[in-house]
């Protein structure tokens, strides 16, 4: 019983890049696994790091990969080996918060024996992408703004489509989180389509893709000009306001803000 | 000339809480500043840090605070010593890009000299408030969510309540910042007044207190039972939607999350 008492479980992200948009806190509790579970695709990140910095991970700990899609069962698997007794962290990339690994965690434990109610169970908040993309830019994120995970695999179209109008409504910038897929590629045209319709054509529109990481690119268009196809699984989409602006700058993309002061209407 | 090309400003947030949910990228940049400008109290927390951690700051770092209102000089005064070649840090609270100071840099560069166009410029993302938050109470922002700055000090009060409105019939999980302050209190009675007109009588509101520091408080209610009175300047509230769920726990805060899955009507 007293090495059931002492398992825990913790739900991190990795921070968008890796090591300097991690927060001491998630560092510290990798360090400390016995069990790391998580996204084939974070853990071979993981695994990455650690070979240029050792004590990011115990060299003993077991890295436990699995699939896209299977959310519930890695919970699961989280929680029994929390359960007996273990360190456990399940990670996602940038704040397990945030159409991450946290909300399947409480899913599964909501679902499960009550006797995993009583568990130590922690979320550790990180910087979640549209943070970063947006710290990349300037600030388009300075006034109201709202998140939406375009995936409709488990939620009805209808309501991805309803929300986007009634945002665009309320000129709330919008992220857009996760607007394509290997396998899902339309929805993001119909958002374009849906956007175009309520909000002005010259609205700032912002591509950051893989930021902070291999590969990173930033592209700042206009709703009417942005062509939507260049969306991938990696990229992270933000839609400005009637009042974000961009400031040219020599020779480097534009800074982007969304001004905090607000005149009249949105 | 050298001196000017050698200056930089970083706008970081510290993190809700200090050292364990700050990036290690801020903490690095915190250790080179020549000059650290902010709002006094953060400046405080900021030295009341150094004191127990002196590789924090640079014990010959000079450090300028002044008062809440006075962002736009404040980076104006920040962008003034990056241009003679200092190395500046301009800090807030949890993450600068989310109604903290990004904005009102980019803001004074737009309004400012065309030189300022070609500083070396950057915003360091972090943990903002509603991550924090969520964290501590599970995954409450585990569906599609919006922030909405509750303060009326830069845009009219009818913006506000048409967001809320419009965020309450998307089905968004609503964060509400800065929903009092010493001089503002009537703004979170009207807010909930709005919600309550369109948004089911038990959905969860959760009042988070200070998170992470000294006098952290959660409370978790229903949007009909919760006394808006409660909130000040240092909460932030969390209104779940129709689905979010809470998870009785013995002799503990309940956990609170929002399903991924979504059927049907929002």
């Amino acid at each position: 019983m007293a090495a059931e008492l002492s398992g825990w479980l913790r739900v991190i992200g990795l921070g968008p890049a890796g090591a300097e948009w991690r927060t001491a806190e998630a560092s510290e509790v990798l360090a400390r696994a016995q069990h790391v579970l998580g996204y084939h695709s974070y853990l071979a990140r993981l695994q990455q790091e650690a070979a240029a910095l050792p004590a990011l991970l115990d060299p003993s700990a077991v890295l436990h990969g699995s699939d896209n899609g299977d959310e519930l069962a890695r919970a699961r698997s989280a929680l029994e080996l929390a359960e007996q007794g273990q360190r456990v962290v399940l990670i996602s990339g940038g704040d397990a918060g945030v159409f991450g690994m946290a909300a399947a965690v409480f899913e599964a434990i909501d679902l499960g024996p009550a006797r995993w109610r009583a568990l130590d169970v922690r979320v550790l908040p990180g910087v979640t992408a549209m943070l970063a993309a947006a710290a990349r830019l300037g600030a388009p994120l300075g006034n109201d703004f709202c998140a939406i995970n375009l995936s409709d695999n488990l939620k009805p179209w209808s309501t991805v489509e309803r929300r986007l109008m009634l945002a665009a409504q309320a000129g709330f910038v919008i992220a857009l989180y996760n607007p394509a897929s290997r396998t899902r590629s339309e929805q993001v045209h119909r958002a374009f389509a849906i956007l175009r319709q309520h909000r002005v054509p010259s609205a700032v529109v912002i591509f950051a893709r893989a930021i902070g990481r291999a590969g990173e690119q930033l592209l700042v268009t206009t709703l009417e000009q942005a062509d939507p196809a260049q969306a991938d699984m990696q990229t992270l989409l933000l839609i400005g306001n009637a009042t974000t602006r961009c400031i040219a700058r020599p020779g480097a993309t534009p800074w982007v803000y969304t001004p905090r002061k607000l005149d009249g209407s949105t």
